[in-house]
């Protein structure tokens, strides 16, 4: 059974990819979960907290689920495009990149910090992977590993952005096609 | 000297950039152009069309920008290279991009269009860029310029989105030197 605390943190998750953070008040995450305002603040000092707790929770499932395709066999360009190819609600957009958005979680040092640490952690991900085909000879020597991999994750960042102003997954489809074309060029 | 609409709209500007659409009031406006809420509703009937005409405004500059630098004689490589690397305020992110995550924005077709409109515009600019170049033999011919484009633009949102959350431009930059490496592959 879903506890009290989840209740808050799974509704605090779903406000803050919806309407971000500056558009998620208490009173909000109270209606939506169904939990009266005094139980709230007995489990969580108030919405940074709460925000806080929401934004760890989303960014484990997503390395979890960046993991689960990355570890998969294959060559360097199959496994970074089964990553980036995965299906994806696009047009819902990223419930951490959308948070970079909100100047009260940029300016914010422990807002800030799991989003930093999700995106460093796939940027170094991808560049492992990438620095294994290149060991293997299926990405050109002289390319950095690591500038790649910062690219691949704007792709994915940037193509929900297009994606969002186009009002269709299109543009997000465009640019992934596009990188891993660029990518599989020596191949 | 600058009229009174002139105002409204350079603070309308500076707040949708600050603090996005949901984050801005029309006493915010008010505020920061120190035109009175008389003056505020003679000239515009709200934020909405006071938003619009800012959009419009912020989507005309950037374009401008573009097409000033990707006018400019050289390789494809390198026109694209002098459009990505073009001074940029990288912490302060993207004015038309940062709007895509305000769901008031994403779902009002009105204010959505300017918004894919520039992006459009931007892709098809790089795209032709893009074509020039393969048709000297710069660029792969296999390649899609189409898709490209869409990788360079998203390379650049995405490059936001990633220095926001590193609260330093570091990612934005290794994101667009890992771009032009894989589109300097050939040459």
């Amino acid at each position: 059974m879903e506890t009290t605390p989840d209740r808050l943190i799974e509704s605090t998750r779903e406000l803050l990819w919806e309407r971000g953070y500056v558009g998620t008040s208490p009173k909000a995450i109270q209606q939506r979960s169904g939990v009266g305002q005094g139980s709230m603040y007995h489990h969580f000092s108030g919405k940074p907290e709460l925000a806080l707790a929401a934004v760890r929770r989303t960014a484990e499932q997503m390395r979890e689920t960046a993991e689960r395709e990355l570890a998969l066999p294959g060559t360097a360009v199959e496994r970074v495009s089964r990553y980036l190819r995965r299906e994806r609600d696009v047009l819902r957009g990223c419930p951490i990149g959308r948070l970079t958005q909100d100047p009260e979680v940029v300016t914010s040092p422990q807002l800030r910090a799991p989003l930093d640490e999700t995106f460093e952690w796939l940027r170094g991900r991808l560049a492992d992977v990438l620095a294994e085909g290149q060991a293997r000879g299926e990405i050109a020597p002289g390319l950095d590993t690591g500038d790649i991999a910062a690219t691949l994750v704007a792709v994915l960042q940037g193509g929900y952005v297009l994606a969002r102003a186009a009002g269709t997954a299109a543009p997000f489809d465009q640019a992934v096609s596009g990188a891993l074309a660029l990518l599989a060029q020596r191949a």
